[in-house]
């Protein structure tokens, strides 16, 4: 399939929105960017992108804009704030939102886009930054047709795989919730699990061998044990994103009347670990909170 | 890989007990074999093997016993108890205890069996009855390289892969803890997803499709939520099971001043579970009891 070039904005350059604006421009495509640091917008002059000086002037003539920050608040800055991207956009120019936000959140901001006739694909993503940069992410996404037809040429490009899962923005809100909460849970028990092995004196290299083979084994504990058994607490993803988005499920939680009982005590864990000092390292972090209070030996951390 | 044919007793003959013989038959051993319910008894002669009337009979000319039962208080009673076997077995032959347990519960029955000169191999196992009627099991065994030896010839027949964890009782049945520890956490956060998802009004079956492709994804999430999909909760492993299991990773973190807030909440969804009258039921019937609480829908639940 060729695809004609297209003119995309990409707001938000930090990992995985630089990998998404590599993968665009290996698409062929043209991509004006910004980030809130300087440093970062300028690395995409270097990859063969334009560095903007506010979202407005990055989304000037692109018909495609890609939103890649941290939460609601900011995907609104960015829209509708100071020098934001809407007013520069033309009716039936869409906005690809990716960050992790509330159901009501994403729909509020499809509501405002439609106001100025610009189309709103709510479409939360699954997969890192090396993704990212290969065009393999997993988009959970929900719009109307025309925003999914709109944001075609930039899916092809950055998308491994498009889940389509509804045709109002909200929907692939809910499903990354759902996501969120259950990754969040399986980081905490593997934390408390790794913790709890070693207070029993156990090889936890070997645990993890074992457990990966068996039924207790999650994606989640596949991928962040090795970073407690490495003693490597950078951040691939932090604390902080585990207490926003469990945060966020807990609000809709007490908002619908509807206990979650398991997501609550991962929050907490979460919570204490930022709490402890932990917030911008690596959401493995639990583990080492655990192992400070309890006195049990953990591979020692290596200096960030 | 020849094997001589040996006789093997296996005590304990549900569901993964009866595979477990089944695949000792296979394999060209002679198993005698007992277990509580008569009619389970019955069961093994029509395979081909040989119905006791007590575990000691069962045991009489073995030098290999497995049991699998359900807990310690039934191991103990099967080896030492009225018509117990450890009295029946010539010194050098090998108890193989399957059941999940404490790993003090392990290292005292090991202890016991020594004073009367037979081996004992701590070695709980992972895998349903599925995988134990094909001799493809997964055991997380320890004890002295002599107990190993002695039960070599029944482990080829019913294990796909054994882990040789330690050369003491007690490590394997650690590892076990730590396996049940995720496994139940797994299966509790499920429920409370699956059930949260129903509430955002998600059609669930979808939320299964993106799920098990993304990094909420666990074992238990993949293999248990089809059971709520179906509404299918005849139980393939109990929620009795797990208040058990979590019961005991919550006594060694009591009696260690281990904090597991994680397995404490599982624990007491379980624990609720039970309580409403599901005990025996499937244990991926918290997603059952969260539904009625909340008033979310869920497919119907089969009769059983």
């Amino acid at each position: 399939m060729t695809e004609t070039s297209r003119r995309i904005a990409m707001i938000g350059l930090g990992s995985m929105g630089m990998g998404m604006a590599r993968a665009l421009l290996a698409a062929g495509h043209s991509v004006g960017g910004y980030d809130v640091t300087p440093a970062a917008t300028a690395t995409l002059a270097t990859a063969g992108g334009h560095a903007a000086a506010s979202p407005g002037a990055a989304a000037k003539g692109a018909d495609i804009v890609v939103v890649v920050v941290v939460n609601a608040a900011q995907t609104e800055t960015v829209l509708f704030g100071d020098n934001g991207l809407v007013p520069m956009l033309v009716a039936g120019s869409v906005v690809i939102s990716c960050a992790t936000m509330a159901p009501d959140a994403a729909k509020a901001l499809a509501a405002r886009c439609a106001e100025h006739g610009i189309l709103y694909l709510d479409a939360p993503m699954s997969g890192g930054a090396v993704r990212a940069g290969t065009g393999e992410l997993t988009f959970m996404a929900s719009g109307t047709p025309e925003a999914f037809a709109a944001a075609r040429p930039a899916l092809d490009a950055m998308a491994g795989k498009v889940y389509e899962l509804g045709d109002a923005a909200g929907i692939g809100a809910s499903f990354k919730m759902v996501n969120q909460l259950l990754a969040g849970v399986h980081i905490a028990a593997a934390c408390e699990a790794i913790t709890f092995a070693s207070k029993m004196g156990l090889d936890i290299a070997k645990v993890y061998e074992v457990i990966t083979a068996s039924a207790g084994n999650s994606w989640m504990f596949e991928n962040r044990v090795p970073h407690i058994l490495e003693g490597d607490y950078s951040p691939r993803s932090a604390v902080n994103i585990f207490t926003k988005d469990l945060g966020i499920v807990s609000d809709i939680g007490r908002a619908e009347t509807f206990p979650l009982p398991i997501a609550a005590s991962a929050l907490q864990m979460f919570l204490m670990t930022a709490a402890a000092g932990m917030g911008r390292d690596d959401d493995a972090s639990p583990a080492r909170l655990i192992a400070q209070i309890t006195g049990v030996n953990l591979p020692a951390a290596k200096a960030q």
